[in-house]
């Protein structure tokens, strides 16, 4: 058992009859990766107890930390409490602490339904980790030197436990050097002729440094990592951009519409729209999604396939949502309105979350609001 | 061994470090469950051929059918091949025939770089499942009584691989009935306040029939399914619609932005525009990823915090994407053109792809356009 190795099972049947994709073992992997721990395996499980147990004690066995994400909900599918407290055997009694601040939680909203009081469910061995902005728990459980910690399996809790209560505490624990990654990304070039061009640098790359080659939608990506000292990576990134040439258009973070924003910016562009024929909206998705540094063109909206007036009025609806900052509780108003045939007046919504899903939900809570105000009219 | 058990080895280092999202892995699932078989492990696993060679032997032991993806590419860490052929003791050598494929392939481009001669290795027991949009060619295995099949990792290719050469073959194979799922939709309510108005219906469903409650950004999703017949759903899917009464908005495919559409449409709106501030762009991300029923209004665009003057000429440039139908090989022309500021005359850009990986491309082809136009201007 190395003592950087983590195994990571990704808990519910919903993986595996293909309705969530498990965005968090790609969170975790990159997380891991950046502290000097290895993510050696990933294993989507089912809700089934027994199995969860028997996933847990092998991978207790061989592995210094165990994560799991999912199976903490309140509902009765909801089995990771009871298979790790079954792979431990150890029982799982109420926590008075717990059910208390699980009812002050749901005081806001009525009174609390039954099935929350699993989530105050604990085991001896377990440290409990807050969840500010839901209702499950984690646990952190040391135990015969193996590491063992239970995260919710909504992405934006998982992430806020881990970087506020996990990371701090394995950080302490593990002392290793990190494993840095450099990534030289480029478009236009095939994989395998970048690969050719790439030469020795990716057969044979430095002492202590491994290569990597993918082929992506936004073109092929160079991985350079090690975890020796940082700056073994200069010289192979440097020659990869070299070897690219004019097809490589960045490094690490860099995307090609931040390069764009970017370059445009330089050449005196405050602002970019676009329009677009027969592509779904692609380009319009990518750009929404980019967050351009300083200095770059602002990205202010894209027209489908709408005739390529672009300064004509825009459509016989406009749907307004503005999310103002949230306050001190993590709670945020969301302000929707919509004018022209079917005027919706402007009212206020209530959501919660942060992150991307924070913006997600603003935009589901403002197509729910028409969606209401619609059904209401049709009757 | 259960004979619908399926296993699946998502196969790259880049699964673990977290540069990949394994979103194969949720649409193999969903097409195994409606075919009647049923994925019960999912392993993401490092490029290391030994690691690889033990996981194939231990998921071959006890599944009927084992899948893997990915790890087939050009390169020196595609070890997928090499793996099943030490796991099952039989020798890689050339195929002819492949090799002279792979060849004619690459003739439109120039030569074929060496390192693609690694995607004509083949072991006897394999036949070869084609792959006409990529240089990965598949793998069928029939040993043993059991069946390894191995599929390209870029999910365009595996999903028309699975689709042309995979499923029929499984279909054949194994005749069980599918299992259907049917799933409710509701916001504006918590999940376990939603499972305590669905009562009986999660906790006792109806004989043959399982039911389970997931929280999502756009609400709750209460699914039931059956491996019997369809029209066991039909009560709890109604009875659930019934407790779930306003807020819920849709069962299936159904979607929230499609809902709004739809009631648009039928309020004689034809066409929706949004105006949103602070948000990132959600909404206009989520807008434009749907596709409304015949009859709905149509999105045609959306404004990100530009100042509520939607019918003024919108910015400083106007970057011009439009993507003719794709012809007989599956090649598109994609045209790009940049007004205003800086103007970008038209030109023609070739991507290949299919489905939304092509939308995607044609989408990075044109911002790869405006890179290369502003870095040749920057010199």
């Amino acid at each position: 058992m190395s003592d950087r190795d983590v195994e990571l099972l990704s808990i519910g049947s919903e993986l595996l009859l293909g309705e969530t994709v498990d965005t968090n073992a790609a969170f975790l992997g990159a997380e891991l990766a950046r502290i000097g721990l290895r993510l050696r395996l990933v294993r989507q499980l089912p809700d089934d107890v027994g199995i969860i147990a028997d996933a847990f004690a092998e991978a207790r066995g061989r592995r210094a930390v165990v994560l799991a994400t999912g199976g903490l909900g309140p509902t009765h599918d909801d089995l990771t409490r009871d298979g790790l407290a079954g792979s431990l055997g150890e029982p799982l009694t109420e926590d008075p602490a717990l059910r208390a601040e699980l009812e002050e939680r749901f005081r806001a909203y009525g009174r609390m339904p039954a099935s929350n009081l699993r989530q105050a469910m604990v085991i001896p061995s377990a440290e409990i980790l807050p969840n500010p902005i839901g209702s499950a728990s984690g646990w952190w459980v040391e135990r015969d030197g193996s590491v063992t910690v239970l995260l919710p399996g909504v992405p934006a809790e998982m992430r806020r436990m881990w970087t506020e209560e996990v990371r701090p505490r394995i950080a302490r624990r593990f002392t290793l050097p990190p494993l840095v990654i450099r990534t030289v990304k480029a478009f236009g070039i095939g994989e395998s002729m970048a690969a050719e061009r790439l030469g020795d640098l990716l057969d044979a790359p430095p002492h202590g440094v491994e290569a990597g080659i993918y082929a992506r939608d936004d073109g092929v990506h160079v991985r350079f990592s090690t975890a020796g000292d940082p700056g073994l990576l200069d010289e192979p990134v440097a020659a990869a951009l070299d070897a690219l040439g004019d097809d490589a258009y960045g490094t690490d973070d860099d995307d090609l519409a931040s390069a764009v924003l970017g370059a445009l910016g330089r050449g005196g562009v405050a602002t970019l729209a676009t329009w677009e024929a027969d592509t779904g909206g692609a380009l319009l998705a990518i750009l929404a999604a980019t967050s351009p540094a300083e200095g770059s063109a602002r990205f202010v909206g894209g027209l489908l396939d709408a005739g390529g007036a672009a300064s004509a009025p825009i459509a016989d609806v406009l749907l307004q949502l503005a999310l103002p900052a949230q306050d001190a509780h993590g709670r945020s108003r969301v302000e929707v309105a919509m004018s022209g045939r079917i005027p919706l007046a402007r009212r206020t919504l209530r959501i919660h979350g942060s992150g991307p899903q924070r913006l997600r939900r603003a935009a589901f809570a403002a197509l729910d609001a028409v969606r209401r105000e619609l059904s209401s009219s049709d009757r």
